[in-house]
């Protein structure tokens, strides 16, 4: 099997794996950024980015590429590859196993991401972007004044609904039970909203186009089996996201929920593995505060390099 | 005396307090960016920057205009003013006195960054940016396979002569004393390292262009007071840096070195009162750590703001 030696792999190369690239190239380590997808991660599939400053608005695919680019040229390697699992050598290396290649590397940083759950309806996939999105910090502007809905009834969607709701005309709430799974707090203040209207025992069945965007969504009660349309602009779709932490299973670094746990150093408890990003146990998912982790990863792991290997 | 009123006050225009602009702005509040001198921050006095992910290479007034307007585009307003100091009133809101104009908010975050202690010698200032730097991990990069000059002998000195004797040809440690005072363990690290050289007990006298950059440091032996010159490229000042935070001084926000203490979450100690970038007792300064930071900042503020406001 084809294996390449790095002082630093780097998994994913979304925001936090491209900042992490840049910052240890320009460290001087050898690093390599394996990604198994277009980089940019989450990036990607969206629109348009008006929350990473200095770009005033910038489409998803475009900052992916200005920032893979510039990982590259700060000499940082691109490695395509599927990982399927790490493991931590007897002389403390790293082994990172892609198939068909392995990579060895005296440290490694997890920034792999999360995955939205999609409600796996018509219309979701080739509206997202155009309409639907998974995040109201970062898409909540763009439908300031007009109406939205949010699908979900956990905390996330409740504490989203309650942001929207500060920007929007409407905010309707849809959810397939009669109760919301929110803590009190949050349900109370969202109750109090006068522009938030719940949609109990609703299901979406399918999102419906307008003139290229979300129009409406078409649902149903799951009591009557009614089907009704509601005409919004947007959706924003909070039935869960999950961290991509297979292939980190066998280390032991993950929560209960399968986020990888980081202190401020972005150091998890096994020497040498750091994670950046989403993947964390973080609050804020956003594309400025993955770019803050992977710097912080970066500086982190060659200080690990630098001082705990060559001491050794 | 000109009162006027807002949701929430950035006092700083650096890459913290314009990237909260970005989100409080984002997020439908009503944000003054108070700012004394030219937006950016630290960055305005940056000649290249190479590790903002995204921007291959960026002059610093540059990055710092595309931010300012950035946030201005978003909807947060420039206040011109320097914060004389902040008060909380009795009602829970937050004065901040200009001087000739006051700032009434329901919340302040404070992004007003640090301060480089400069030597105070010839050609100092002129160099800036040509050769003369106050952060290795920044600039280092540029100076790979270059003689450079560390000038200081604590933590930070030794830190980032180590950061850059992996990149430069050759690194002096340029030190008033005939002993550092940096942590033994640093120490005993840049001792073992072959191409750090101490200079002891020198003094910087002034620092000498050629052409248009650093070429040469004129140095001084304090005990023989012979005067000498060192041939290098870049030369790194780590004498000290202090925080801006006299215009908080009344509040018990800061620890002992001036630096205000927060939480992950930004928040001070003080109710409605947020900090954010390098005035905090952080460890990596950047302007990607810095956004990170302005976006949290923002953010906390806004539930803030919008719960505990509102519910009171």
């Amino acid at each position: 099997m084809e294996k390449q030696i790095y002082d630093l792999a780097i998994i994913g190369a979304g925001p936090a794996g491209l900042t992490a690239g840049v910052y240890a190239a320009r460290a001087g380590l050898n690093v390599a950024m394996i990604e198994r997808g277009a980089p940019g991660g989450q990036m990607v599939n969206t629109g348009e980015i008006e929350n990473y400053t200095g770009f005033e608005m910038i489409s998803g695919p475009e900052l992916s590429m200005k920032m893979f680019e510039h990982a590259q040229k700060t000499g940082a390697k691109y490695v395509y590859g599927d990982v399927q699992d790490v493991t931590v050598l007897e002389n403390g290396t790293h082994s990172i196993n892609l198939g068909q290649k392995e990579v060895e590397a005296k440290a490694v940083i997890v920034a792999t991401g999360t995955v939205h759950r999609p409600l796996n309806v018509p219309g979701e996939k080739e509206l997202s972007g155009r309409g639907i999105s998974f995040c109201a910090i970062c898409d909540g502007a763009f439908f300031k004044g007009r109406k939205v809905a949010v699908i979900g009834g956990g905390d996330s969607a409740v504490e989203e609904a309650i942001y929207l709701a500060g920007l929007c005309e409407k905010v309707y709430i849809v959810h397939r039970r009669d109760e919301l799974r929110a803590q009190k707090i949050l349900q109370n203040r969202a109750f109090a909203i006068d522009n938030i209207e719940m949609v109990w025992d609703t299901v979406v069945e399918s999102f419906e186009e307008a003139s290229g965007k979300l129009g409406s969504i078409k649902t149903k009660s799951v009591k009557t089996g009614d089907v009704s349309s509601l005409e919004v602009d947007g959706a924003f779709i909070y039935v869960g996201l999950d961290p991509i932490t297979n292939m980190v299973k066998g280390l032991g670094i993950t929560d209960a929920r399968g986020y990888i746990e980081v202190n401020p150093h972005m150091e998890t408890k096994l020497p040498g593995v750091f994670a950046a990003g989403d993947v964390t146990n973080k609050e804020l998912r956003q594309v400025v505060t993955a770019t803050n982790d992977g710097a912080i990863a970066a500086q982190t792991a060659y200080k690990y390099i630098e001082t705990t290997l060559k001491s050794s």
